[in-house]
């Protein structure tokens, strides 16, 4: 049978790129698992039955180390190929099958600049760009969320209003706001657009609004340019109910200043567990901003959701640190944050943080002023 | 501000369908959890701020009963427009931030079947149609995958010659082989749909050939176009990373007799731990057959997989029961299966079953021979 291709990039680069996984088991047990899992993510067909020739696509342990009781870590090479170099493929080698597998954990993707920029191009703008786009230099960034979801258009365009006019620079519809009947998307994006627009004519400032994309497959590019036509600012990506490629979909064919906020509604099940998963720095500080978000929101502590400190500080540090030659991404805790905690949000923080306060903004009953002295909190680090 | 809409589906349902979940906590404790729970899928904002409106779009719990030690079962209604009847929004309702918060399971989901099919339309063939399509009226289907990725697409294309030479019913691409540079995908697919068809020829069958589909946002419809000029008989899709929507996707734009295989690679997050995520039943028998699956891929007991046998025999029975009226989709235990399994696996999961063998079949050596032995064990049950 002859068969031939056209295919552009039918060159192979004969690269490896290395993947850590945490693995239960002492170092011996462990190095058998590590042995197992590089076969199930690659070839996951038995080396005995395999042709020497797809050795070119296998994995490899490099080496596996001891990492507390009943607890090693596992470094695995994968050939850059075998990820054709697509989002989903790579996650089918990354951690497809070996999520299913009991006690593996992903803990780590080292990457060449070259290798990663080939899959996805990281944030258009990050943090530099989120700053030059809204105009602020130094302060920490202020973000709020339209809620709640069942209120008319009409209502949620002056709750945006409101809070541009309060002096939030990030005004994003709440993940529950989707094409509900009650303000379906074609008729809340302009409008809500509208009224940012008014406020920062009014008050002579530059928040942006950013609509929730989750659409189904058949509306993205229907979204993208509703969003884009009405003068949003960006979008609130959902990629765990999207899939994580739908990051690389927004940022590829949106315009430059255009930001994309990385929103975690179902990821918890990656994020959950102890011995299996995705470490939560991993997930929300590297792979989501690989993928093209700007800013990543995630659940902080000292709320109700169940990320520690420390993991909180990982995230935080794993998404503006020096990943494969990206640009850094704000790191954005929400969750049971109020104005009172600001001081105490950014000593744990820094600056380069964008605080999301929903419901709190609204705790006076004058949402202007809650969002006013959200305002001023920041307003303080200023200088 | 006056805002109007020609949105066609713009006329409120005004009913409600349930979810149950499980909550760490005794009863008091629960119920306190199950409140908190039903706003957060819903509002995610403090009640005391929202204004009266808002209240058709609410959760609200239905009630809250003991199940097991420090372990409860909450029912919790929503308002079906909440869900915009699109799945990335039900999922965001389902599970979205509460797949974040500590101890909380989802485990059932219980609705209508005119709201259900609003959603999504459920297998298109499912157990009967698979039947019908491939000429099988009682015996168990076997399913094989093309493996290892790495190879040339001659040599896979003779693997599925093989393969369907031997009595193999479904032949499918391994979820590792997308669109690498060894097998691109377009040359692919044609090569080995055109072998089997040259099998099918030869010896007087009909096997079907599914190629992956896992591709990039922007090659969706390229990759149906494909797989259907090229005559292949169905897709393996990968949820777990282009999100569930693609099942209703791949669904609703091919032909009728097109076969929706699931697969479940990138998924184990959801169904690793005891104490959150989404019970396997329900997410492989329930969630990805509503969602258009006509048959589940789940990793069997017995393997190298986690899954017990008694969620093993949920996950057979939730994806052939009657949820919502959908027809019943497949069950396909893989994983660490072997021809001399076939007859207990049977007395275990019955006959309206795939089974799936990959490398097992590869065992002596001649892969003809070892797809003859597997037919073999499932002609014995022919009459």
């Amino acid at each position: 049978m002859t068969v031939t291709t056209d295919n552009a990039s039918n060159t192979t680069s004969g690269s490896t790129f290395e993947v850590v996984y945490e693995i239960n088991g002492d170092p011996t047990e462990a190095r058998s698992r590590a042995e197992s899992l590089a076969v199930e993510q690659s070839h996951e067909f038995p080396r005995a039955y395999a042709p020497a020739k797809a050795d070119r696509s296998l994995g490899r342990v490099v080496s596996v180390e001891q990492a507390g009781e009943s607890r090693s870590l596992a470094i695995v090479s994968y050939p850059e190929d075998l990820t054709a170099y697509e989002i989903p493929q790579l996650l089918v080698v990354l951690l497809g099958n070996a999520s299913l597998l009991p006690g593996i954990r992903l803990v780590d993707v080292r990457v060449s600049s070259e290798f990663a920029h080939r899959i996805a191009g990281g944030p258009k703008l990050g943090v530099e760009g989120i700053r030059r786009v809204l105009g602020v230099p130094k302060r920490p960034l202020l973000a709020t969320a339209l809620k709640p979801v069942g209120l008319d258009t009409a209502d949620i365009a002056q709750e945006a209003y409101d809070s541009a006019f309060g002096g939030v620079d990030v005004i994003k519809d709440d993940q529950g706001l989707g094409n509900q009947v009650w303000s379906p998307f074609e008729e809340r994006v302009p409008a809500v657009a509208r009224a940012i627009a008014d406020a920062n004519e009014k008050i002579g400032r530059h928040s942006v609004y950013l609509p929730t994309f989750n659409p189904v497959t058949g509306d993205w590019k229907r979204h993208v340019d509703l969003a884009v036509s009405a003068g949003a600012g960006g979008f609130l990506v959902v990629p765990g109910t999207l899939g994580l490629d739908s990051l690389r979909y927004v940022r590829d064919n949106t315009p430059d200043d255009f930001i994309i906020y990385a929103h975690p509604a179902f990821l918890g099940g990656w994020t959950a567990g102890a011995d299996h998963g995705i470490a939560p720095g991993l997930l929300f500080g590297h792979l989501l901003r690989w993928f093209g978000a700007d800013s990543v929101i995630f659940p902080s502590f000292g709320g109700r959701f169940t990320l520690s400190e420390e993991v909180c500080r990982s995230i935080a540090a794993q998404a503006k640190d020096d990943f494969a030659g990206f640009k850094g991404a704000l790191p954005s805790p929400g969750g049971g944050m109020t104005v009172e905690r600001v001081p105490e949000l950014v000593d744990f923080y820094g600056l380069d943080t964008m605080f999301l306060i929903g419901g709190a903004l609204h705790a006076t009953g004058n949402l202007v002023e809650g969002a006013q002295r959200f305002r001023e909190a920041a307003e303080a680090y200023a200088d």
